[in-house]
């Protein structure tokens, strides 16, 4: 057992939220000491984890956050785990015994995948998609020896999972009780061109129904729906979500919002003035509403780290809320998305101007790899502003290109103003000048208000 | 001879700057009667003219600008030239005899490849990159029966024709007068990775020198630099430059700009209120200095006819200047630039803070394809305002990614601000959430102030 020792910043986990905001912190106070405190000796880059199916070729290691990040930067780093804050003495106690007393804490302790109470789910070969790499060994190594695969959810995991299996040798089908996949994230059009591009790859696609049980002796073998069909499976991959892991602030008496993740104010503080939270384990809050939004991303976790990292010892940056910026893939298409979806901002109650263009993204389109790539942005009727954008388009174009689109809307910018946006064009990259997606979704969207 | 017919809008060429016009001012004036007429009987899409020498088979047909994009929107397409404008009848006199009335007037008569006056500057196979399709069609067809390509200027068309010349069969060089190509648009060392790209290409770079005489008989077989180097040349390409075409507006006795273009106010109108400019043949003003800028380009070009087409029969936009967003390629890797260099930065007196990043541009980084993008901020330091960016990268990332630069830059986004920027990552398609080279080059920047 080691003695008490102290730091100046703790940081609780490892992964994009606390790795960043240990870095920012030490970016802006290099006098102090930093420790980061995880359980898990190796961190997987989390949005990495549905590309080892394939591409990575099942190889974990290939998939590792880089310590040296880090301790490159004189952070300290520490494996164990954290069992209790005692906030009144500023120091926890570690699973090896330890106390280590802290000036600034800040919880990064991430979430857990979601398990549905399905009869079977404990039947060997039904795996969820735990950050933990010997559990996730388990289910890279179970993908090669079987044929047929069944995701169950078709959000983004369940649908980046789905891609990459795709691309190996098992058949592989995704159940989602939403009528489309991507129903969160995108509009219906473009979620039926995500089903397209899947299908096309060869992925079942089985909406509007949910897995009622599954059913195996020693392994999975069916999955039944609530519709009666069942579906072949040796493996089944749980993709429902996740829930914020707040144990350890709950134990510590610190404040839960009503919507499961900590509480935290819009300079990442918790209640505890001394206790900041990031990433999955903490609130968002929407940029639109200042409400709590359910979206859990490596990218908001990265930002808000960014913000707790520089405020740790002095307040120097305010989160204005969660714009929500999100890509995926599926076949040969990136799909993209900032803000508010039509769907999601009529919910919120918003008036909205939908503007829509297609063009392809090479210029001419005689150029070989050229795509279609459409674009989307939603407006408030009263204000013109941005409140969302979506794209779609051949290769990572549109994970690129919806930054500007995020830009815009961090901006406010209206309606009026993008058409005259001065968008840098290629023939080899990017739509031409004269037949801009971007710039004409806006002024299709001008010729309504 | 036509009799006498009246347009109530009269576009004056139909290239990006031209269609483009034409085109929002019949989304914003659909009742008007509106009418392009061009010399040329096809247009070229103007980008895409360095790519047909290898990318597109030397296919002229390929790179053509649809008319229907035109006559599809109900506006009427004339091929002829205009002589001469009479502003006081309003009415203009064509090639052909005929006289077309006109209540407003959009000049988009773009420019002419400035050709320097070189011994040997007429010797055949020595071709500027005129944009008329039947020149064009001489000069592509040269390119399969010669081995030896010289390209004089290192700037953006001569870069791009001497990279989609070096990926067919003949050997290609460029000579640049500067100490390296693409300096205009970017910093040395940026340019130095273009240099190291195209060299990996196999493409001859011969900066600090000019073209001091085009030597050969029937047709052009040596160029002899200033250094005394004579290298061997079956064909010499131009890319020198453009000028303005302000023929027609000098004769109409409207103001010149003293940098050569066509002088307009910030709602495009020349000194004529009834006459707007837009294009290569306008002058441009600086978004930060609001001074003439040389810088003609489609994409800027597509704006300008974005907003005077808006004003063509009521003032509805300004513009703010052009910011100069631009990419190109060489060789594998995307270049892109949004506002100002380093180097032009000071030329106009700014004091500047730089901050620099890069990062894999997949996480994890060994994900198949992964290249280094390379990301500039640069700020003003007493503002912080963001005022010009670079970014290189692999594929057609840079080219997509540089238009969040750009946004942020026409939003006068500050140093602070863009590190809790909301950039939305995916692993297939740009850079990790926790390693961000855009957010960190800000960051970079944010510790120097």
């Amino acid at each position: 057992m080691m003695d008490n020792v102290k730091t100046d910043l703790l940081v609780i986990g490892g992964s994009a939220g606390g790795a960043v905001a240990a870095l920012t912190a030490k970016s802006f106070y290099p006098e102090k000491k930093m420790t980061v405190i995880r359980k898990e000796p190796k961190v997987l880059v989390p949005c990495g984890i549905p590309y080892i199916s394939t591409t990575l070729n099942g190889e974990i290691d290939k998939d590792v956050m880089s310590d040296a990040m880090l301790t490159g930067k004189g952070i300290e780093l520490i494996i164990d785990e954290v069992r209790s804050i005692d906030r009144e003495s500023k120091s926890v106690t570690t699973s090896k015994g330890d106390q280590i007393g802290y000036e600034k804490l800040i919880l990064a302790t991430g979430s857990e995948p979601i398990v549905p109470p399905i009869p079977g789910i404990d039947i060997k070969n039904v795996f969820s998609v735990k950050k933990d790499a010997e559990y996730l060994k388990e289910l890279f190594g179970a993908i090669p020896s079987v044929k047929e695969i069944v995701v169950i959810g078709g959000g983004f995991i369940g649908v980046e999972f789905a891609d990459d299996i795709s691309k190996g040798d098992a058949n592989v089908s995704i159940v989602e009780m939403l009528p489309h996949c991507m129903m969160a994230a995108f509009d219906e059009d473009f979620c039926a061109k995500v089903e397209e591009e899947l299908k096309e790859e060869g992925v079942g696609i089985y909406t509007n129904c949910t897995a009622e049980t599954i059913i195996g002796d020693e392994k999975v073998e069916y999955v039944v729906l609530n519709n009666g069909e069942k579906l072949k499976a040796e493996m089944v991959i749980l993709g429902i979500g996740v829930k914020p892991e707040i144990d350890l602030a709950r134990e510590a008496g610190l404040k839960i919002s009503e919507k499961g993740g900590i509480w935290v104010d819009k300079y990442m503080r918790t209640e505890d003035k001394n206790i900041f939270a990031v990433g999955d384990c903490a609130e968002s809050y929407s940029f639109f509403t200042k409400n709590p939004i359910p979206l859990r991303l490596a990218s908001i976790a990265s930002n808000e780290g960014r913000i707790a990292g520089a405020n740790a010892f002095k307040l120097k940056r305010v989160s204005e809320g969660t714009i929500g910026t999100f890509s995926t893939m599926a076949g040969d298409y990136g799909f993209a998305k900032a803000g508010l979806t039509q769907k999601g901002a009529k919910e919120l109650g918003y008036e909205i101007v939908v503007g829509d263009a297609e063009a392809p993204d090479r210029h001419p389109a005689t150029l070989p790899g050229t795509h279609i790539m459409k674009v989307r942005l939603i407006f408030e009727r009263t204000t013109a502003q941005l409140i969302g954008g979506e794209i779609y388009g051949g290769g990572s174009g549109a994970g690129c290109m919806i930054n500007a689109v995020a830009t815009m809307i961090q901006n406010r910018m209206t309606a009026n103003e993008i058409p005259t946006f001065q968008m840098g064009t290629h023939p080899l990259m990017t739509c031409s000048p004269a037949n801009c997606h971007m710039l004409s979704a806006a002024e299709d969207a001008v010729s309504k208000f």
